[in-house]
């Protein structure tokens, strides 16, 4: 397979280029660097199938130029400041509405036929029904990164139906794991590192999250994409467990050896669009043979583990 | 009320200028022509609450200019061209998804707090469930348009849990009356005003499609933004009700008295992102009080008679 991967250097990215590299695939990793990291796609530099390409998805003919030749694109570039959107409520169009367009057209350009796309379990808004199938009720969305992903999504189907492509979207909850860059595991460490005795929660600590292994997540999309006819398919991906952000707090200081005091914000969530519950159902992956290898508290753990052993990139991101 | 009416000049939007005039509302009409017409705002230009802008919701910094010092923005203007969206798909991005995006920034801007915006039934792709609810299961789009469309009515909702404004979404069926201008009766009367004697159906004349009449619809929208509180609303519009093709061709050709042979393209989808059957559960508008006055039947006869009465539209857009 000659896979083109955008986000190509971010944190799922380049670690599914990786993979690819590994399983024997020609690679092509898409990235404009503004969250991406140079340290990421080292390892992959080295190998005669991987390419490298610093572009920007918004510049439509290079992407276009790019593309061509490949069988599949794994759509991984996002805007994921899903926090802060309301900062910037164009980003979100930009660089994933519109970006996720780009891709398209230059698919449809060129012949590319088959396109995996994270999306994310944000997309349900607040949901009544848990854990949450990909059928649940018609859902109003709560924050400008949904939107922005649901538009993706629409696109999506809409390229299925019309110009025959076959897509998979995937629902992701939280990814942790090796590379991890932002989230509220990262937020906590980095407090926690430059002050052991205090920490500051966001909402009050109730909120109830889903976390899934990058690894786990890239076996899922892996055995997805190779186990499933052309078409249109829309996958949740998350193991059957959740934890309160008080729970994993505990994972985190229970392993870094700190014991903080904890303040509150307060409130069910901790910021606007925050979600005070994800819990996606799952049985339609694991009906195709799929199922995750690590636990929720396993994937923190190696996490923070990451995190400890590269300090500099908490350093950079400051 | 100061109303903005986007799509001023248009079928649904020059009719509802004409209501808020008649109301006694001033009212702004924004269009750039692309499909409104100069007939439609003749009436409503005599009267001195009125004003007319020709601009485009893709020139953001002018409709922010032009936006300042109203209530309540009616976003109806749309490329309303589901059956060829697949010719130029960036169409449906720029002139729905992203104009209605900067129409959500201009108001932002200059602190416009209320929207109602004309969705789609056809958000619903193939539903499973009819009448369809707003709360159906969480839909796959067939088509650009809806696909567009959804990604409005994404951005409504994540500006509304945001940044605090109210909106109104409302997901219509076909609107027919007096100014209608595209749509299949409107196909079918121009292929029967050239040759009474034949009619091309696309698909197999059984696909069951919902018409609501424009009085109605403007009675809907009016009746839930006054009635209804600030935050996040969504409404289905339609008659509880439907017809199949075959239906409205046989009250088309009753009315104009003309017994055409039949040729049919076949399949149970007119087009690629056709919906085979529309049909809205409305009992949501219905619990605020509100009940349309037409039927179908009586719905399709006043388009044909305006139709009739106003051949030069025909004319213009062959």
């Amino acid at each position: 397979m000659r896979a083109f991967v955008t986000g190509g250097a971010g944190f799922v990215g380049s670690t599914l280029a990786d993979r690819l590299l590994a399983d024997g695939h020609e690679v092509t990793a898409y990235d404009n660097f503004s969250t991406g990291q140079r340290s990421f796609v080292q390892r992959a530099l080295g190998n005669p199938r991987y390419r490298l390409i610093e572009g920007d998805l918004l510049d439509e003919q290079r992407l276009r130029r790019d593309l061509r030749g490949h069988d599949l694109v794994f759509h991984l570039a996002a805007n994921a400041d899903i926090k802060d959107g309301l900062k910037h409520p164009r980003k979100d169009l930009e660089h994933n509405t519109i970006a996720t367009f780009h891709v398209l057209e230059a698919m449809r350009g060129v012949g590319t036929s088959r396109i995996a796309f994270s999306s994310t379990g944000s997309v349900y808004g607040e949901p009544a029904v848990f854990p949450t199938p990909e059928t649940c009720p018609f859902p109003v969305q709560t924050s400008l990164y949904a939107a922005s992903k649901l538009a993706g999504e629409a696109l999506l189907s809409a390229y299925a139906a019309g110009y025959g492509i076959s897509a998979w979207i995937f629902r992701f909850v939280s990814i942790l794991g090796e590379r991890y860059t932002h989230g509220h595991v990262f937020d906590f460490y980095k407090q926690l590192r430059k002050d052991p005795k205090r920490l500051r929660v966001l909402g009050d600590g109730r909120q109830r999250k889903s976390y899934l292994y990058v690894q786990d997540c890239i076996d899922a999309v892996l055995h997805a994409v190779s186990t499933t006819g052309p078409g249109l398919h829309v996958f949740n991906l998350g193991t059957d467990e959740y934890v309160t952000v008080e729970q994993s707090i505990g994972l985190i200081t229970g392993f870094l050896g700190v014991k903080p005091e904890l303040s509150y914000t307060g409130g069910e969530r901790g910021w606007v669009g925050d979600s005070p519950f994800i819990f996606l159902d799952t049985r339609k992956i694991r009906a195709t043979g799929w199922a995750p290898k690590l636990t929720i508290a396993q994937s923190v753990e190696r996490t923070i583990a990451w995190l400890v052993q590269n300090p500099d990139l908490l350093e950079r991101r400051d």
